[in-house]
């Protein structure tokens, strides 16, 4: 279930499909349910301990359908049981509450922005009060945040939001490096979210994903420097 | 015109008006041009050598409106001969290219945010093909850009848009602090931007803003690390 980097297991996320990749674009991205359950299964087996979902429509455009959700659920606890489940509550995927509408299903884990920024060619929409909502249904239903840290203060509010109890369990934090017009994979800032991570809040766990190009350069860091990591 | 620390002559900036204060919050904020041209006249009988400025309407709502942009340029021109003027091109005034709409008056200077971000309530949205063209037009009208940065993202992006050429004059960069939700008044984060900025960007000038509260405090910061300040 996990690698080990002097002592300290290393937690693998698998990020099964995404948001944006197409077939056209690679034909081995998992589409449909069937599909994502043996890729998770796979991913499984070969060390993952968080499966990252995404669900599709038909025609493979990103969706935030409930039923979509549960019927990926339902087939991970079956061929995947034990892993970690953790669902997108990302942007590309739906807009305003739409965003959370699989949250009544109890996954283990589901993502959490709380910050705006750039995207390569829009704005990334987290506006304040849909954070609060998503980080209040996360606590109804008992679901542990992943914080997607696109930026410095995003690690900041997430701590600052977990010290006044405005997260569910143990705080979880991704920096993710590599978007056009974001944070680019930045070694010096690499270094410094580690270390500010430890400082601010030395019982938090994080990791760290980079986009594209910078995957497997960021795995790397993370893995070197003790954190857990996506791929 | 200037304070001087260790050698080095400190760029006060006065933010006359704001977008956001009102009369009913301090009589004092100056809200017609008559009343912002005096105000800038005391700020730089006071050592202020940057003009701030934001435009509002009759009711003090904010405004870009390019005709009040040059009746109080031409105001400055007249009162304040020699002072930088800055526009502010910030998205509290206007949506989309209105908020440039007052660039083709040449003022010396225009605030460029490179990035979006939270705000108390809201997303301050400033998508890609928006910065792309006001930093276009500040190109083309020989306008000087001071980069608001509200997260560290910000910082790099300003720098790698001034190395490939898409900035007017020389990097000037503002540090943004204490805005809610947004990145707060931190010390070892103003740190760790001044740092970055002299690795990164050495021939760079940077100055910093902290928002209510934390004003005079990230003044001083800046004072201290040899840096330019707005107040
Ligand atoms: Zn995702
Ligand atoms: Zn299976
Ligand atoms: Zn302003
Ligand atoms: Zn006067």
């Amino acid at each position: 279930m996990s690698e080990s980097v002097a002592g300290q297991p290393c937690i693998l996320c698998c990020a099964i499909t995404g948001s944006v990749p197409m077939k056209s674009d690679n034909p081995a991205v998992p589409i449909t349910i069937t599909e994502q359950v043996e890729s998770s299964h796979a991913a499984v087996e070969a060390g993952a301990s968080i499966i990252h979902a995404h669900v599709r429509n038909e025609d493979g455009s990103p969706s935030s359908d409930p039923d979509r959700f549960a019927a990926l659920k339902e087939g991970l606890e079956r061929h995947c049981p034990g892993v970690i489940i953790q669902f997108s509550t990302g942007g590309r995927s739906g807009a305003g509450r739409a965003r959370g509408g699989m949250l009544p299903l109890r996954p283990d884990m589901a993502s959490l922005s709380v910050g705006s920024n750039n995207f390569p060619s829009r704005v990334y929409e987290n506006p304040p009060d849909l954070v609060d909502w998503l980080a209040a249904e996360m606590q109804r239903y008992a679901i542990v945040p992943e914080i997607e840290a696109f930026d410095l203060s995003h690690i900041l509010q997430a701590i600052a939001r977990h010290e006044r109890g405005g997260l569910y369990g143990p705080l979880y934090v991704q920096f993710v490096m590599g978007v056009k017009n974001a944070m680019p994979a930045d070694r010096a800032v690499f270094d410094f979210y580690v270390q500010q991570m430890r400082v601010r809040a030395p019982d938090a766990l994080w990791c760290a994903a980079g986009i594209g190009a910078a995957q497997v350069v960021v795995n790397e860091w993370a893995i070197a420097a003790g954190g857990h990591t996506r791929a």
